[in-house]
């Protein structure tokens, strides 16, 4: 633990799990200067691996995100199904899916090669850090960090200590993630649902209740949060928000206003209809709104494209410096 | 009421309150193609105004948002203190203060002028319509029309009807609304925070819980919401986030989460706090964070300009169209 290094091509990455966001997890580390072992954790993920990770980078280059050239990075990469390539490696993130029993089956393969100095970091947005960290051998060293999709294009990044992670690797991974390109957040003690996450599930629960008692429809509400929230929200966050548009005004109407919003403990009627009628969203396309796989494609390329520009719009507006942080800058 | 005209340059516009936010009105019904009449409630609000809106057209004339000269623009443009200049116009835009008072003595104003056919308007985002209807005489004509600001660059608007508004004023409002480059949202029944504020207050009153319970901090709050939320809302609403993110997880998610996020009623000690010291946020420099004056203006400058870059942002990203709608474009 003393031999904790600071700079990406000092430190090698193991990334376990290279679906689609794996592979742009992986992206942003080639691009940040790491060497990466990718482990594909079932065989059927190999195919196509390279190719897709070939392709974001190539797309990164040409957005500018990109220092090395595309060879350069795809030279510092291995791909394997061999869980034993990441005995070297200083940190292994496991991206797979959210099942307790799989990444708990992955934390065993991965425990048995790396050294006990290996920080070892699940992708997860939905399991408890605490909880997960109860499978893993010294648990000190395990850690949540939580990317957006796609990695290498997202400065959001949600780094979540258990109970017991050591918070000397809070501080590692933390400063780290500065060197992805990420605005990172630190959560010291493990909460459900993170922040983000956290936050949007009140909304959720409010709308599904305007929705459901016919006081707005699904398309206005997407519409006044597309335009009313999208306008400010990337700029300046929630309490600058409140700063900004009259605090002695907000006061009296959080006065007025939070008895009135829902209290409900439970699933919308809406979600549970369509989760039971085997609606799982864009993916099949039933969801909410329904979709043609025309559709569901267009979205997928929407919310790339749209990505990508934000991410070049967010790095043109940072938010004004702070005296104090002008005085550090 | 059977001469509603649909063209913004047959329609004359009276806009009452010519302050910030009425300035910005002001702009965005000239860029339109409307005849404005501006009318300042108190003799104060003349000063600077002309020179204010001189410049708002200036920009949008450099962004490319005027179709006219701005010299053309302003030559349609009457501002007075005198209310009898509204006589002729079919609607009458009331900006003001939020103060039910003050509200009531200009809509008692404007009825003495305006023909019984002229549709008034408030832009309140905080008192209930139904309740400003009952001022005004003939009150099936009132409407709320809540703009966002800068109203020449913003596409949030809801349109919300009161107990007794004619729904066909209201039809009228929101075909309008289209011509001033706005995605409205018509609300047929009036609703207390109308939509976007509401479901925003939800995300304050959980974000108060968790800052106040030291499970995160502002900073890192604004910091998720900003390069989270930020990254997809523009594009894609709430709902259509749902179908994309794996709407079963989601619900499962909902099952475990709702119990435990904030149902509290009350006003959060910290806002409370900041008031009664007589915080006033940005306006005042004193809020839940603190500003020098510099900060202050390089945070409403940042603001205008981020504001113009999603704007135009959101132009290039229009959301990919149903197959219903692509059969009607």
């Amino acid at each position: 633990m003393d031999t904790l290094k600071t700079k990406p091509a000092d430190i090698e990455v193991g990334v376990v799990g290279i679906g689609l966001m794996g592979s742009s997890i992986i992206v942003s580390l080639l691009a940040s200067g790491h060497h990466v072992k990718a482990i594909a954790p079932i065989p059927n993920d190999l195919e196509g691996a390279e190719k897709r990770i070939t392709e974001h980078l190539l797309a990164c280059s040409q957005t500018g995100l990109l220092k090395d050239s595309v060879s350069s990075c795809l030279n510092r990469l291995d791909i394997s199904i061999e869980y034993n390539r990441l005995s070297n490696s200083s940190l292994v993130l496991e991206c797979v899916v959210e099942d307790i029993d799989i990444k708990s089956q992955v934390y065993k393969k991965i425990t048995d090669v790396v050294p006990a100095s290996t920080v070892i970091a699940s992708n997860t947005s939905a399991i408890s850090i605490t909880l997960l960290q109860k499978l893993v051998s010294i648990p000190e060293r395990f850690i949540g960090i939580h990317w957006a999709e796609p990695g290498y294009a997202t400065r959001f990044m949600e780094i979540t200590c258990g109970n017991v992670t050591n918070s000397r690797y809070a501080d590692w991974v933390f400063n780290l993630a500065h060197y992805w390109g990420k605005e990172p957040t630190l959560l010291r003690k493990d909460m459900r649902g993170f922040i983000a996450n956290r936050l949007m599930y009140a909304v959720y629960r409010e709308i599904f209740y305007l929705v459901e008692n016919s006081k707005t429809t699904m398309d206005d509400a997407d519409k006044a949060f597309r335009y009313d929230v999208g306008s400010w929200i990337t700029l300046m966050g929630i309490f600058r928000r409140i700063d900004f548009t009259g605090l002695a005004d907000q006061k009296e109407i959080f006065k007025n206003l939070f008895p009135q919003l829902s209290n409900s403990d439970n699933v919308p009627g809406i979600m549970q209809k369509i989760v039971d009628g085997n609606g799982r969203g864009i993916q099949n396309l039933y969801g909410l709104y329904s979709y043609t796989s025309t559709e569901a494609k267009e979205w997928e390329d929407a919310f790339a494209a749209f990505n990508k520009d934000i991410f070049l719009l967010a790095s043109l507006h940072p938010a004004p410096l702070s005296e104090k942080e002008r005085v550090s800058a």
